[in-house]
């Protein structure tokens, strides 16, 4: 048999344990041109709380009685498919399952280097291409500008900052907690970090170890926070808008200072945006992020839960703040 | 003698006459390079009202007790200079007084030809650049595309509609009275009218003009008529923040939805600008208007209020929508 994940309910606020189902299937059958795919690692993801709701948004939301699915990485355990054999491993989108089938379209075969097989849905997957392009397409920064990141310690936030390091520029991070915000320093490389959860006024905290003001911010979080660096930004400014994790939860419109006004006034730029959206720059991106993990310029960090079961948590502590770095499910 | 406003207070909230004060000094005597400027045509435009406040902002703050300034046109009434004579008109940025003197730096001669001398304060000045270079090189319009106008019968909005309908695109305006919204149709060939003071949900009433949805935003007034907009957004939308009228007179921060979340559902683009930021675009941008002016392929309005006394009343109904068109004083 074959355990898996559906959606059980829609969340309302923060997701519960209960809007998840387990179930079983049988363990699939490949027939010509098929592969069999164990699942070995689960990525869970802030962005697919969007599709757990039923809004209109830039991808379909999830059914319900349905599999919930997500970036993941598979072993090929069984292949009709002379473009697999067994024992590869693969990087592709996976329902939450243990055993699915696949007829081999999307899959990308990685292999067990220098970095484990997990960093294929971090540095080098997903994560790893949101900071990269998010922060080079929009926030364009130079040597010498000062960029401020939001949700710093998280999987995308931890890269944007040391991406800006390599180009020269002043960091500042952003977390939760003071553990979180020592890590920012000590091995992700960045000039100052800020607790939110220890910071009163966060517009004053910003201006204090940002002197020259803010040229760039990478916003993983929006919300109260965002207001804080809004508050500082510099003419000229680039805001990469990648995720707006506190509202994610919201049942009401969340409400917020205005934000023509510093826009026009500092003529800033704010632009909303999904890693597919620079899917033209890829190969690119991929190439020069794993030259500088090669080189040792990038660490990566990983929350690694264990067991497929777990997967739901994981997702649900991703809003509390729980990962450092990449939240992954090692499923075996 | 020669008659000369000055700042008398700091306006709070909606301005008054009384933060203005009228004052007299002699009429100056030019020296040697110098011209004497009297003034025909002063400019009153909604963001002086930033000007007035001393918070930070992109230009220099008026001073108290000094002279409010602003775009105008004069007519060179005495002159030691030779590259001006006597009888020039020119068009250059003026303090509000009847007569001053100028060294003959940052004017631009001007010619009463097929158009109005004031036209060079409107479409061929100021807002038609701020029209032009906003649409252009933030909105960068498609034939086919939905283009959304607020203030759409004010100095800029007119301009772009007509740019936009010039452009192949369907336009629609939203303006404050039903006569505004006639004129959006009759006089500058939008597609569509939405009269904001008697449309209780914006949203809706976007929607049912769009039904393709909103490609690009062409913002003049932020707050609430922005909201609706926002709501009916496409994805890769463009809004172009030229200004907030509406929340230029709060005296507390405007709260409204936080936009964060659709800016990345939508992957949507918000950039605030100045005209400024795009000199090196002016002389294509006027070349090009100047030629559609003489097609006829561009109305433009103005309201002319007479007399020099009457310029502080002509700033102040500037907010209550009193304009249609470019409002400009004509002094003599």
């Amino acid at each position: 048999m074959s355990k898996i994940i559906l959606l059980n309910n829609r969340p309302v606020g923060t997701p519960q344990l209960s809007d998840f189902k387990f179930s079983e299937e049988e363990k699939p059958t490949i027939a010509a041109g098929e592969i069999l795919l164990k699942t070995k690692f689960i990525s869970v993801d802030p962005y697919l709380r969007g599709r757990m709701s039923d809004a209109k948004s830039y991808i379909e939301p999830f059914q319900l009685n349905q599999p919930i699915a997500s970036g993941g990485v598979a072993e090929v355990v069984e292949s009709n498919n002379e473009a697999f054999k067994k024992g590869d491993f693969v990087s592709t989108f996976l329902d939450w399952k243990e055993y699915q089938i696949s007829k081999g379209k999307g899959l990308l075969k990685i292999e067990e280097t220098k970095v484990s097989l997990s960093a294929y849905l971090g540095v080098l997957g997903m994560t790893g291409l949101t900071a990269y392009c998010g922060l080079m397409e929009i926030g364009a920064p130079k040597a010498g500008e000062t960029i401020v990141v939001s949700g710093a310690a998280g999987a995308v936030g931890s890269i944007v900052g040391q991406i800006g390091k390599i180009l020269g520029c002043r960091v500042i991070g952003i977390a939760g907690t003071d553990e979180k915000v020592a890590l920012l320093k000590s091995k992700f490389g960045f000039d100052e970090g800020i607790n939110y959860n220890t910071t009163t006024n966060m517009s004053k905290a910003i201006a204090a170890v940002c002197p020259d003001g803010v040229d760039v911010y990478f916003d993983n979080v929006g919300g109260a926070i965002s207001d804080g660096v809004h508050a500082n930004i510099n003419r000229f400014g680039r805001i990469a808008v990648c995720g707006a994790i506190s509202t994610y939860n919201a049942t009401t419109v969340p409400m917020g200072p205005r934000v023509e006004s510093f826009l026009v006034k500092n003529s800033v730029l704010m632009q909303g945006f999904i890693v597919g959206n620079y899917a033209a720059k890829f190969a690119e991106a991929t190439q020069q992020l794993t030259q500088w993990l090669q080189e040792g310029k990038l660490s990566h960090s990983e929350t690694i839960v264990e067991g497929f079961d777990n997967t739901p948590q994981a997702f649900i502590d991703l809003f509390e703040g729980k990962n450092k770095g990449k939240m992954v499910v090692k499923v075996y």
